[in-house]
């Protein structure tokens, strides 16, 4: 059964196939109850935590906005970190024991791999992970899988790539293993010293599908059906040398674009600095900024399938 | 025709005096309710999101209390500077494509002039500029002039007398132009080194209104059906020697206002801190605190007509 | 009478013991409509501000969710200290005249004694006190005593042992007058120079009830209906050896728990660090996180009744 109640949702590999167009299937609704300013009571009378333990005004904001369109309330800690018990040593566990009291669904960002299942392990109510450490971020995979089907029409036997920084991004390692297993063929590109890590180019080559690992960006762009963007940070380089050398090489421009199969989606997490040039906006298939919109649908689902209420 | 729906609200000067009326009215309206203690729905199921990139308690808990009284509720980001994607290197217009998705109506705080135009410049909904730098503060501006319209019956032909830091206070920068196109004489007091910006008396001289400068608090207030007081910072000063001599000479205390004009009314945009005396507060022409409390109903008269929703 | 509308919740000793019954009897009202999931507007319209000079995510998170469960709608201020106008030298009276403008009750914590009740002084709604300094937290006290009833079954004539830091823990200065006011015996376990202050036991003493001094919890805990732990520490130390010698006399754990009068209640501020081990957490009478759970159904009875709602 697709019953997703009292679930907490940790990782994008924890759910099936099945699963996945559930709840794409139930944004889907979402999105079209928005687009028409419908006045939802979905969880009405009940509450979202949102701990932030690291800053994310989008994700917070997405998260947030997507439980006041479920006519639901919030609960806000922006500044875990520095406000809360953390600082005076309490373990998230027992985080997760107040938070029960005070809200019925609880969203974690935290910049520990593992604090989001930590808290869940100590909450009864059903806890979201926002993003833990390099680890997983699951609710940025499944609008990722939302745009992709909404821009694409499918979601499988697409040629993705991914490109940029996929050594330290936990986008696109929650995303890349789950296109996998939906049956798309994966494009890597980045910097050899910012490759996809080990752990999960093994999970990827696991599914039957194209795996390639390539430095060269406009070359997979030719054979792409969907580009996904990730920032490079010029800090994760021991030698500023070799940013250098690589910064000019992932700069999508409209150039780019021209050489890039026909009818080409962009994506990008965002927030993007130069990675993207500006000019690249008015491009039709520039899904970077309707991707981040998708956020609320996506959310609302999640939070509402959780919370039994849909 | 009146309707301002979908209106940015970027600047104090950007009104016609029947838009300024409008808005004055329906702020009326919205007092009225207050006092009443009505329960409105005027922005049901609508979302507001306030991001502030400066520290402004007041301001930012005025706006929000004003969602909230109209029925609607609230995204709130206190801390933009530290918590946001700014601190990534994202541009205000990036991030006002993001909340687009977010809210339907959004305000912003932030240090640098021009920053609220570049935000609206993104997002499709509605901004307010909740004050940008040295520039301006509209909603402070209009909130102002209702206390007038208030306390005094009219907002024409008075005596306004603006005090203190002309130089760098965005609130008499934004308010004096409007008061000098609605026909109101201006007196601005100031020590020499803080005086009104040129590119503001220019524009007040293009009236037909008495614009007269001095350094004579005292010779001013016994003119002055409206004292306007705003705080002298120290630190403005590059010699303290300079801060110790005009310091005495503009605070408002019983002495003053029992040489001033019978009736006169005194403003402040507050936080005050020495500039008026505590002993003031219980003269019946002070009118400072209701001017703090009139920024709820005049914002939302603003967040309501901006947003189309009366 | 009993009417508590409009009232200022500043001190746990403010209360008569008809008041305390009365409002622990109306918070068992809103347990039960927690526990049924009741949807309740009893603050409907309404808005509380919480304005926390001191970060305590828990208090601040408590207080809101009890709103929201009342119907009503929430103002925020999470870091008052470096975000509000006490930045730029506001006094606390003023901010209670602008908060009264904002909101219908509002909560303040603050480092410093005395803070609650300046704000109160301004302001002309209904202002609880949220803790200041090492003086008062009276709804910490308030829900202390909703959790010894629920769990004991009485509220007097019980043998109630409070541990740790008893110098500077608001916590019990609090608690302790009114549990000996109520009839209740106390033993205070401290190390010597963490004792409770003089001018609280003085109070004590004043009620009919047996006070009790001591170094050595395994006794006390002996002859105890109620443990009420706090945490030591290590800071307060002014000699390092003087920690290391008490700190693993303060720790509960299933030994000291099997050595106690059977059925004894542990409870807790939180967070806790060391001083309870988690192997205890499994023990029925280890009442701490349904403690921390009753601080949402006594605030909804606090805020209701001052609001005049109930």
């Amino acid at each position: 059964m697709l019953d997703l109640g009292g679930r907490d949702i940790l990782r994008a590999d924890q759910f099936t196939v099945d699963e996945i167009h559930h709840i794409l299937n139930t944004a889907g609704q979402f999105a079209e109850h928005l687009k028409n300013h419908d006045r939802l009571d979905t969880m009405a009378g009940r509450v979202l935590a949102t701990l932030f333990y690291e800053p994310s005004t989008r994700t917070r904001l997405s998260f947030e906005s997507a439980m006041l369109r479920l006519g639901g309330k919030v609960l806000s800690v922006a500044s875990a970190m520095t406000t809360s018990s953390a600082a005076k040593g309490e373990t998230l566990h027992d985080t997760g024991k107040m938070i029960e009291s005070y809200a019925d669904v609880a969203v974690i960002r935290h910049p520990r791999e593992g604090s989001a299942e930590e808290l869940a392990g100590g909450a009864d109510i059903p806890v979201i992970n926002g993003g833990d450490g390099t680890g997983q971020h699951p609710t940025q995979a499944l609008l990722d899988l939302f745009t992709i089907r909404q821009e694409r029409g499918t979601l499988t036997g697409l040629n993705v790539t991914l490109v940029g920084d996929l050594k330290n991004g936990r986008t696109v390692h929650s995303l890349a293993p789950v296109l996998a297993l939906l049956g798309n063929h994966l494009t890597l590109v980045s910097p050899r010293s910012l490759a996809m890590p080990a752990y999960v180019t093994d999970a990827l080559r696991k599914h039957d599908v194209r795996v390639v690992e390539t430095e060269d960006l406009a070359e997979a762009a030719a054979e792409s059906d969907v580009l996904y963007i990730t920032r490079i940070q010029k800090e994760r380089f021991e030698n500023p040398a070799d940013y250098e050398a690589v910064k000019g090489a992932y700069v999508v421009d409209l150039d780019l674009v021209k050489a890039a199969r026909s009818g080409v989606i962009l994506m990008h997490p965002l927030p993007r600095v130069d990675e993207i040039a500006a000019e690249v906006d008015s491009y039709e298939g520039a899904a970077y900024f309707r991707q981040a919109a998708n956020g609320v649908p996506v959310r609302m689902a999640l939070i509402s399938l959780i919370a039994g209420a849909t």
